[in-house]
């Protein structure tokens, strides 16, 4: 057996404690530790972060490898210590990618076949015929192209959504998906088109912000919104002006500025809102425990991670 | 321009009455109409059905064929007057089974998910993490091998559900799915390894109250039932009876002995049963025409109707 590897993890002690038990059981050969445990910082050779404070990185030198707990990195990205040479990483599982889909999946349903209304006429002992649209006239439209998008894509066309893709770059379009690339002015076309609307992308200075009133005006009135990426993507205001006069008919929200959603904030008792407590997909602990490990091989033998963090673009 | 074909709806006036437009519209060489418009019965060259009476064929001495109006058709196969040298179709096209397999997708994430607890939790504005696994360990057991229980089970595999399947012929076993065949001992052994049992079996002599107290016992404690076949799969008390002692944790329920389900009957009110009415999915009228129209044309150039019944298996 190899000499254990000795890792640190950085972000708010309450979040990080599942990681340290389950490195252990998972990953036996790395030895995973808070901060105050460290001896000698520049025996560690990696760390697990979540939104870690400014100056965390700075005690280690000797970094190979930095991976953030789930699929976003902005908070990593923001932390002024962190070493600009060694190779970042999100978790972007599979598993987690589809268990994305169906969250997603459930709210497109929600919205296209009014399960709510058939929730509230159960209430009243009130039979009555809702259906009216076949999948195959409601156009959905994706905001982002990565892993998840595309698992999300998949579970949309199997059900005969009319489905289109927007990205940045244009990449991994799936297969019977119409792909909008560039700037806004692409993005305004997916929207125009997208009687339900998804965004999945990740949060940069491009992205914070971008659901914004204009956007919700380019949607065909009645359209619904579903909001999985980063809080800081949603204008609320916005949201809550665009659900007011009708042009949109409805939202899912599980993503929010301030987590978790304070209450008293109108998001929780509007009638139009669906909250959720940002659980829409996780990896678990020892998902993240075996992606390190396997990094960390990886390296050994000179391969980058899979799913190395592209510092330019943010994500 | 061939010669047009007639036809007649035999069924009760209010549900056969949308057909008759589409046809006009859709199947412009069909002359659809109801059974007093006849002048003529030996003109008569098809019938659209859904629960005739006894006698409603009688008239007709020259049926090239009789069409459902859905996918099922026990209404039709209990009608005495039915002539049994004439081709039976029912309508199962690709949309509708999608539509459904969206309808059950739905209710298997509202079960695995727990949606209701978070529509709950919303109301309470209370922020509470609810995911805990995976759908990779949520064993989900289909009931039913047609057209439907494939797109069902398309999509669930999608998502990454654990998926079997159980049909007593036991053909039409998707790729990634364990399959149950035979009788009664093989059905129940789908459900003991069933933490959500859907069923999707088309109604005859050997499934009529299929889904009873010894089926539900086969559960996993704690299981639920989506129940999309027809009502008189299902023994009502011995729902409630597995509900109330815990041995099943929810039930969906879209299919009912009576429809619509009676005011005052348990169902509209139990907090762990969703109902919906009859909704799941649904043929247009306009689907239905362009169906039948395609049936009819390929019996001229001798082909059966690829949804023809099989009317010893009675489906």
């Amino acid at each position: 057996m190899a000499k254990p590897l000795h890792g640190v993890v950085l972000g708010t002690p309450s979040i990080m404690a599942p990681y340290l038990a389950a490195f252990e059981a998972a990953a036996p050969n790395l030895v995973l530790m808070p901060p105050e445990a460290v001896d000698d910082p520049a025996a560690i050779a990696f760390a697990l972060a979540w939104d870690p404070d400014d100056d965390a990185f700075r005690p280690y030198p000797n970094l190979r490898l930095v991976s953030s707990i789930a699929a976003g990195v902005n908070g990593i990205l923001a932390s002024a210590s962190l070493p600009g040479d060694v190779p970042l990483m999100r978790i972007a599982g599979e598993m987690q990618a589809k268990m994305m889909a169906g969250f997603v999946t459930w709210h497109v349903l929600w919205h296209h076949r009014r399960f709510g209304d058939y929730l509230a006429n159960q209430r009243l002992s009130r039979w009555e015929h809702l259906l009216d649209r076949d999948a195959s006239e409601i156009r959905v439209g994706l905001m982002g192209a990565g892993k998840m998008g595309g698992a999300v894509a998949e579970s949309l066309l199997a059900l005969g959504y009319d489905v289109a893709i927007y990205s940045r770059s244009g990449r991994n379009v799936p297969a019977g998906v119409t792909g909008f690339s560039g700037g806004r002015e692409a993005l305004e076309r997916l929207a125009a088109r997208s009687e339900i609307l998804i965004n999945l992308l990740p949060l940069t200075a491009q992205t914070r912000g971008i659901l914004d009133a204009d956007l919700f005006a380019c949607l065909p009135r009645g359209g619904a919104l579903i909001h999985v990426g980063r809080g800081e993507h949603l204008l609320e205001a916005d949201l809550l002006a665009a659900l007011d006069s009708g042009q949109l008919a409805g939202a899912s929200l599980d993503v929010f500025a301030v987590e978790p959603l304070p209450r008293g904030h109108p998001f929780w008792r509007h009638e139009r809102i669906v909250v959720t407590p940002h659980d829409a997909c996780d990896s678990t602990p020892a998902q993240v425990a075996q992606e390190v490990a396997a990094a960390l091989e990886g390296l050994d033998a000179g391969r980058l991670p899979t799913s190395l963090v592209d510092r330019e673009a943010g994500y």
